[in-house]
């Protein structure tokens, strides 16, 4: 990606989540940080009108449209090991974890250099005292969000495949680029 | 730090911050996961009797003795760029990246290898509809919390010197180290 082109990540057939990861094109050890996000924006749920920041503070991305409202930036992306603990998992399961380091292999980027995934769709329920449960997500057939990007990227985006998070059914997650449209 | 020691982390003056992180002493792309600890405890807020995961799923550090209870895991070290945003510094302040970053440079771990930390004592209130607030500290002079090895680690702790997490005055924090008294 260029800096100011616009990612729609869009919910085909509803309630699906999509981990995305992103690293600066120049330099790759500059990434997305929930840590950073969370703090700059003094809340854990973003959404429209929000930027995403690298671990190096500077914005990665911005939320320039964002109908459906409710994503994660909290959880680490599903893996293998996760389907194991979780799911008790004895086979190879489909996961983010391993579907995004594919992805990113070949611009040089490795699997341990993937932090916690901004994660779209993805509906997490929050007390006062901290317990979080996964809930299905909010989004809709063809709902979407429309992310900016403040600087030149390398972006990797997964469909997940785990159960709670999708209301049990995984689904297909498509990727649109746009030039900003003034 | 071997497996099965205590890291017994004191905060000598009270309401004073230590930012944690740890690394697999045989493999330091194995580290500290805020993303993985909160989805498997079910909860943001650890305390005595969780477990602290690494990226790839296994326990780093099991809290067995936590009289002070409240702890954050969510916001990344404080940095020299975020005393710029959130502070508006003009000039070099001590921070917590910088210090574990150097701290850890002789074991060949990398500034950008520097995860989300486990903020000893940091008190972070949230809302349910996401808000997060940094308030002081709980914790009292000489209150501690001790965490156990659960795998051979490199570990490094910084006492925190932003203004809200330490109600505005930092103090030293010690780090002890003690064999498992069975």
């Amino acid at each position: 990606m260029q800096k100011d082109q616009i990612i729609r990540v869009i919910d085909v057939e509803g309630q699906q989540v999509a981990d995305l990861v992103c690293f600066a094109r120049q330099n790759p050890e500059e990434y997305l940080s929930s840590g950073r996000s969370i703090d700059y924006n003094e809340k854990l749920f973003l959404s429209k009108g929000d930027f995403l920041y690298s671990n190096r503070s500077n914005p990665m991305l911005f939320i320039s449209r964002d109908p459906v409202g409710k994503h994660d930036f909290l959880f680490a992306p599903c893996s293998q090991e996760m389907f194991q603990m979780t799911y008790s998992a004895t086979e190879p399961h489909p996961n983010c974890f391993d579907n995004l380091a594919d992805a990113l292999f070949p611009y040089g980027i490795r699997a341990f250099q993937i932090p916690t995934a901004f994660n779209i769709f993805m509906h997490v329920a929050i007390t006062v005292t901290g317990r979080v449960t996964v809930q299905p997500p909010l989004s809709k057939a063809g709902d979407y969000i429309d992310l900016r990007t403040e600087m030149d990227l390398i972006v990797a985006v997964s469909a997940c495949s785990a159960g709670k998070c999708n209301n049990f059914s995984s689904t297909p997650i498509r990727v649109e680029i746009y030039p900003i449209i003034s």
